[in-house]
């Protein structure tokens, strides 16, 4: 199958459930909720070693946020105990201390919720109010009042969704792969939690050589051992592969921000071939094929 | 004292030591190597909840930079050994992932280093090479190659360094604070680790009602309890707060930065009063007079 | 009448007609379309002074564009003649000299159309090529190929759609401003032309002292001279006054921009008061009442 | 010649003389000084058809401007009948019209200065204050008031300085063009008038086949049309060219710019040949040599 004269394989994503909590956050401006959001979705790239994987969904306008102000939404993911605990800490740590900063459960209608109670912050000064309908804690801080919901639902999402970007050179595949995580970007129930939204160096799981690690290169991927290795995936003429990953609220979520980050990425000039990653069913039970979620 | 008509209190900021590690990230264009420094110096704003402080601290120009290209340096704060967990993490999972990274020690001369074995990651196929001087590592990776050095120089130096912008409102406090943030945002060897380098809910340690509490909201520099607690260190007509803190390689860098940044902010209309924080001694050793460091 | 204590005029904006055209820009990425509307659409934040009135619309996802490529739109508002000479140069001049861009017409069912041709500029070596059902020219350039339809759709659209966010001080009316500015910020159909989308220095026609000036300062609305000049307009207790201007393409979408803009400035601390300016009625037909837009 | 690989055409760039002024934009914080800067500059990338050439030059921090706020340094380039116009139009109309923004003269120790008097504009509500040891009339305006110099130093400068980054195809060209535009972003002297600091479609005087046109694509250096004109610039394997454009305040500011972007241009894989612009002395005195300016 081709697009825009770009190979795509017929192969599949495989991905694993996660648990996903959704933050919407709301500040004085956009710019301060974009503040707030990108430190509280920070360190938060990969599950191998990151406590959680997080990122920014979307910006959320005035019209739609409880407090009438601009909102963005974060998704943070991870396994149900570490979610709770990495909730509970970026809020406390990121958004609370961020100027002008409001919380608000992103998921209304789920059916588990963990408690984020960080109305103990406010040593015995916070007190209750509705805003906007939400049962909302307010705490006394320095910048005036802190306002936040302290129950939020959570979901069993997806994670691991994804697709490599291969170009005839590297500039080529790097735009390719901005391209496709631009189209992701604004998307409903998805994130891409690596740095700009791209993977340089995806992994395996152990090492070969070195016992001790969890995870190592995947030279089956690596351009440069692609006459070394046996079985490199990589196809003849191509000189660099990034991986967009995609974790999201559920799989129609991720299989359509998959299928317009291929699009995208089919339309920048030297991309090549665009593939996915799967092992063979040992990951994951989600298997998204690339011919099907285009 | 007056700066502007803006009152500066004749009193110190309390800040005490600290390990830093300066990392300088380079890739292909500014805004790649400021994609993978802002991913890794995220959750990363408070020692207290986070597991280390980061921030960026400067760019650094491609005729500056070990390898000839765009480059940007963070400060990576902890515990001695905290900070080399921190490094090594937040360097796997943050900068080698992202495209095109390579990392260089930003501290050539420290006396003491910490290791950051990266290379494992390429299972064998990685290898060594001089880039600028620097004896690196070259990892096999999806994009291509990674370069990495893997001594990095630290030092002992300063958190905590801090000044109050009191503003007759919140969006008057608020721009000040931003004020200063930004003055302080090129400054050679200090960072600003929260959210857009402004902190809007002090703590203070521990808390008066809930045990269980490491920390709780310091009701004497909250505005809404002026009336309510005793002792408020709100001046009158004061209606929102906002902190900046710094951490910094040496004293003599926060002290500076210090002063910048309440020069500036005292330029913003509507700021009334800087103060600064201490703990009369219990905290740390450095006092950083408000008066002094103008 | 109130929004969350802010005083909202029983006034109205009187706006006027003006020709709008709507230009869809797309590139490789989001950000190299930005840079091109960017440029494409300064120097024009006033009829007055400036040859037209321009700025960015909207982004349009890459699912939505005709070539699949990340999209800006952006709205040039002019009289029908100087409408298509700005087009004219902005385009050859901003988008055209710019990396990897394309435009298209964004008002493909207008009865008017303006001729855009572009394609002189290949000196014979152009071509003709569709393009997502789009009849374009196809240019030869040093990146390649610069491929742009050449009829564009104009309507008669409305300007000078406006409110006044007043302020107990002159932060709080700016940050009031700016929540306004990012409302309307990715609204359908409408612009705000100015700097960051909000005016400082709103003007009257002509000049009492200095008849050779066309205009100036509205004192009015000077916050300064309030106890200096008969009937100013300045509120007891506001320090500060911005305007936000709106041109739109229609009153329908400048009326919505308008109600949006209004709520997310009352949200702000410190906004006192919105209203709006208005002529009697000589400057134009549209009569945009507050207390209806909302 | 060679850096990194990358043959550097022995060639230079034939730069002319045009007048410059500079202009320094300060604001509250260092953002809305950027928003006024970047609608000032907008809609000037080229004296050809554009009503100048302009660009923001430099951010200045709060310790070196007049008024001790976030600065940020722009340059306006034309004849020198065009330039005052231009200056006083774009101050009125984008920096005047712009939230808390004062304007400083950026270059004290100019032979020549141009007047700019926006004064006229308080309508007698007017008045002179010194600021910062600068002579400066504040005018009242909604916001408060405006404060600015009305003397602006101006020099005879040089433009068109330039290079040409090539690839072997268009996203490695692009990046290279990229990397050269941030190596010369904040260098003090000189700007990049074009979106991003590139210029995709550079041209050539007049025309062969259209009489009217003063300008057309420069088939030499189109790669598509490489093998359809005779003397075509383009080495083998190259795919896409980027033109550098660079304006400045003197040669000496202008060819380091060269330097700077040339080697760091040189650093981006797939970037293969850079070269220079120059008409065998029809267009200017100026001759910068690519070899020299390294």
């Amino acid at each position: 199958m081709e697009i825009n004269g770009v190979t795509i394989d017929n192969t599949y994503a495989e991905a694993f459930p996660t648990w996903v909590c959704r933050v919407i956050i709301t500040a004085v401006t956009n710019d301060w909720a974009r503040k707030a959001a990108t430190e509280a979705t920070g360190f938060a790239t990969s599950a191998i070693g990151c406590p959680c994987e997080a990122g920014i969904e979307c910006d959320i306008p005035a019209s739609e946020t409880p407090d009438g102000r601009p909102g963005v939404a974060i998704l943070i993911c991870a396994s149900k105990k570490k979610l709770k605990e990495q909730v509970v800490e970026r809020l406390a740590e990121c958004i609370l201390t961020a100027p002008t900063t409001a919380v608000f459960n992103g998921i209304t209608d789920a059916e588990e919720k963990i408690p984020v109670k960080l109305h103990f912050f406010g040593d015995g000064y916070e007190y209750q109010k509705e805003v906007g309908g939400r049962k909302c804690w307010v705490i006394p801080i320095m910048n005036g009042e802190y306002v936040g919901e302290e129950e939020f639902g959570i979901v069993k999402g997806v994670a691991g969704g994804n697709f490599f970007v291969m170009g005839e050179n590297q500039m080529a595949a790097l735009v390719g792969a901005q391209a496709a995580s631009d189209a992701i970007a604004d998307m409903k129930g998805v994130i891409t939690s690596f740095p700009g939204g791209i993977v340089a160096s995806g992994s395996k799981v152990g090492s070969l050589k070195y016992k001790f690690m969890v995870a190592s290169t995947n030279e089956k991927y690596c351009p440069t051992l692609r006459e070394k290795v046996a079985d490199s995936k990589i196809p003849a003429g191509i000189k660099a592969v990034y991986e967009i990953v995609i974790d999201g609220v559920d799989e129609k979520s991720v299989a359509a921000a998959m299928g317009a980050g291929v699009k995208a990425a089919a339309m920048v000039p030297g991309v090549k071939f665009i593939s996915a990653g799967n092992f063979g069913g040992t990951l994951g039970p989600y298997k998204l094929e690339l011919h099907k979620v285009l």
